[in-house]
């Protein structure tokens, strides 16, 4: 059994917890939370902390708090020389005081309080200081999921930019689409079927080989045609500006 | 029986053909291709004409060529007040010959040549110019399709311009999206989960309440970071105008 102690009992943290809970070789040996949970989270109802000081022995610690709140917290903790590791996509493990053997254990999904989600499809991305600290760092992330990657500091910090091009501002673009269909008194739904296929055809072709639409055919009556039509000056800016890179990004094919 | 003469022969006329072959109300008259077509498509093999002087009599005409050759081939049909249709989504209904009824059967979905639809979830937008010719149109919808809306032009242009947004522009963030994986020996399918979600949250949620991420949380520091590290100055550009275009709307909630 690896024993792991849990600090901090967000959205990632909860999640986390059920996932580690289901592996019959893991074991949570306590949760630290400010305050002392009562109601939710039955499976580890006995083993809440709300003092840093009454923390037991455990194989690794995993802190699972705001990114302001990991340098503080790490310097808080009364032992040294343990492995412990943080959760988040945008800190470097730097911000883990260097008193302890640090490391990252990052799953990268966006989690939602109220949403089962199943562990075993989302990407967990792994660094340590030291390669065994790594591999068990790996052996608990091979329990609960069946994407394992190590990834460096950099490499999360550049994983992070390219998750909010493809999750916020995908997500943007899906808002500015509904409201040109509110505008025009169409439902939003008409769009679900393509906004899926958009998402299925790049599972098995490039982004870039996916392309379609009148930026890359270079349909300037059409594109004419649209931003004429739009009235909204941020709207027709966002247009403008991703048309003219679809079209610089064709030019370097 | 409505029966169905079919004009063009195309990627979105040959998933129609195969379609309307399915249904036992409907009947594929002729198939016009300036080519004839001898290998592909056996359904319809003994029914290509490729001189439009041959069209017999039939319910309805579908017109599925490119934009531009709606007009010519439309006033080059030497019949008259028939119910005749085009697949286009950027197509006005006035582009067809005004000498026949006029309509508009647009199926929004991007086709591909090799790849299986099933058309029941393709929602099919309809127009016509009398209620009459729109009670056939809508008999036809039906009989292929769970997903049929009454789409008015200039809606279907606002439509249009909404799948853009939402398809063109968002695989275009998924290309530098998985630009910046590439960059930085990042394996893009860690990606693919978070891609995947962000389709799901918002069956349930509106785009505006599904929005998470640094712009939204006004989370500067990250902003500035994640600006820094961005080299290339057109990925830097459309994150500004992203960001802002959410930080906006936000203001606005």
């Amino acid at each position: 059994m690896i024993k792991i102690c849990v600090i901090g009992f967000g959205n990632v943290a909860q999640h986390l917890i059920k996932a580690v809970n289901n592996s019959d070789l893991l074991e949570i040996t306590q949760v630290y939370s400010r305050t002392i949970q009562t109601e939710s989270n039955r499976i580890v109802l006995d083993r809440f902390v709300n003092d840093l000081d009454l923390i037991k022995d455990a194989d690794v610690y995993i802190i699972s708090v705001t990114d302001d709140a990991i340098r503080h917290i790490s310097s808080e903790l009364n032992f040294e020389n343990k492995l412990v590791v943080h959760t988040s996509g945008s800190s470097s493990i730097e911000n883990i005081n260097s008193k302890n053997r640090r490391g990252v254990f990052y799953p990268l999904q966006t989690f939602s309080k109220n949403k089962e989600i199943d562990f075993k499809e989302i990407p967990i991305c792994l660094e340590t200081e030291n390669p065994e600290d790594y591999k068990t760092l790996e052996n608990i992330a091979k329990c609960i999921s069946n994407h394992v990657f190590n990834i460096s500091s950099p490499q999360r910090k550049a994983l992070h930019i390219a998750a909010v091009f493809v999750n916020n501002f995908v997500n943007h673009l899906y808002f500015i689409g509904s409201e040109i269909c509110k505008e025009n008194d169409i439902p939003f739904e008409i769009l679900q079927p393509l906004i899926s296929e958009t998402v299925e055809k790049i599972k098995t072709l490039e982004p870039q080989a996916a392309q379609t639409g009148p930026a890359i055919r270079n349909d300037i009556r059409t594109i004419d045609s649209h931003l004429l039509f739009l009235q909204n000056e941020n709207y027709k800016n966002i247009y403008q500006i991703l048309t003219r890179s679809i079209q610089n990004h064709v030019k370097k094919l």
